[in-house]
């Protein structure tokens, strides 16, 4: 057998703190407090990627709002399957919550034939009907983060957290710049870039801290 | 109600074909073949990033390889949770096939404690006993790109393509840079930016052009 790399550790643990060392690193100065900062490790962890780590904005309430949250027991809404899988599921249930996706619903699959609208639209209906005061993670669809806004703006969403990070090209860096003007907890960032991992890397840094204490 | 931001559209076929058509146009000249630009688009617009696209590198047989894997029905194994649901699943199933993931299997995780080493080294060495010619796409672990690699080097391992594509500070950059010596169809890129949305993104480019031929 030919020789090839041989990586210097294949524990899950040490090559996740040699990773968040070279993250600290590598970012040096930033504009981050020291309550935000794990999260912004943690979301350039999860994408290599500094430019990224660097455009994330937080509400000054963000971070405490989350830790509470969890330890609440409060729901985390996941936008999409991806969100849902990816976030970590012990230190969530340990204070009594969980993790709901609504987009696969067949209420909310047919709601959204008879409106005519998206499914991830008509998801965020019922998950502001069902999640109060929880943990709403978007990563994937502009469409549900701006329809989220508009339920908060209206009164008929009170969540406790919105992470709202999507990615794409189309309304993705439009909706997060709305999300940036509400006063309640907010995790966003500026720009296209987000995603599926951007959103669980926010929320499994939030769930570390609820454990730390 | 206060007015905010509205959407130029949220019709999902609308809002990919303008995403498209921006980055074709933002992109400009760029190094892929004609087979090849259809799975750059869709990875630059899972991740808004430009740089990760341009980083992408193609065996010259891969696009191929993997419309052939795909339109026989061979599996696609997927090395972690988020890859395997964001894999879309009906151009698959038309064919046969099916997206698997061993990580979680109850084998897996105790063979991984016996043996004291990951459960990602671990579901690849169960992948390639179930999955021969399969589409093997690495997202997350470069711990099962290194040891795919290692199967394939000593003749254990037969895939049909390999999509490695696994973000991270860690191994992730050297564990490409190996595949990428290989005489097999891959599907990889420089650096350490990858992640789940690249291999999911790259997958369903795949089958898209598997029903398009």
């Amino acid at each position: 057998m030919s020789q090839g790399f041989k990586p210097v550790t294949t524990r899950p643990q040490e090559i996740e703190d040699l990773s968040f060392q070279m993250i600290t690193e590598e970012l040096g100065t930033h504009p981050f407090t020291e309550e935000q900062f794990p999260v912004v490790q943690r979301v350039i962890h999860a994408s290599a990627d500094f430019e990224l780590g660097r455009s994330l904005l937080f509400h000054p309430r963000a971070v405490q709002a989350g830790v509470e949250a969890i330890r609440k027991g409060r729901p985390i809404v996941a936008d999409v399957q991806m969100v849902q899988v990816g976030i970590s599921k012990p230190r969530i249930e340990q204070f009594g919550g969980g993790v709901r996706v609504y987009i696969s619903d067949s209420d909310v699959v047919e709601e959204a034939k008879r409106l005519g609208t998206t499914r991830a639209i008509v998801s965020m209906r019922k998950a502001v009907r069902e999640a109060e005061g929880g943990i709403f993670a978007i990563g994937n669809a502009p469409t549900a983060l701006l329809e989220l806004i508009r339920l908060v703006k209206e009164g008929t969403a009170r969540p406790g957290l919105i992470v709202g990070v999507p990615v794409g090209f189309v309304s993705a860096a439009e909706s997060k710049e709305e999300l940036a003007k509400l006063d309640i907890p907010f995790i966003t960032n500026q720009g296209r870039k987000g995603g599926s991992p951007t959103a669980v890397a926010a929320v499994n840094a939030l769930s570390l801290l609820a454990v730390k204490g």
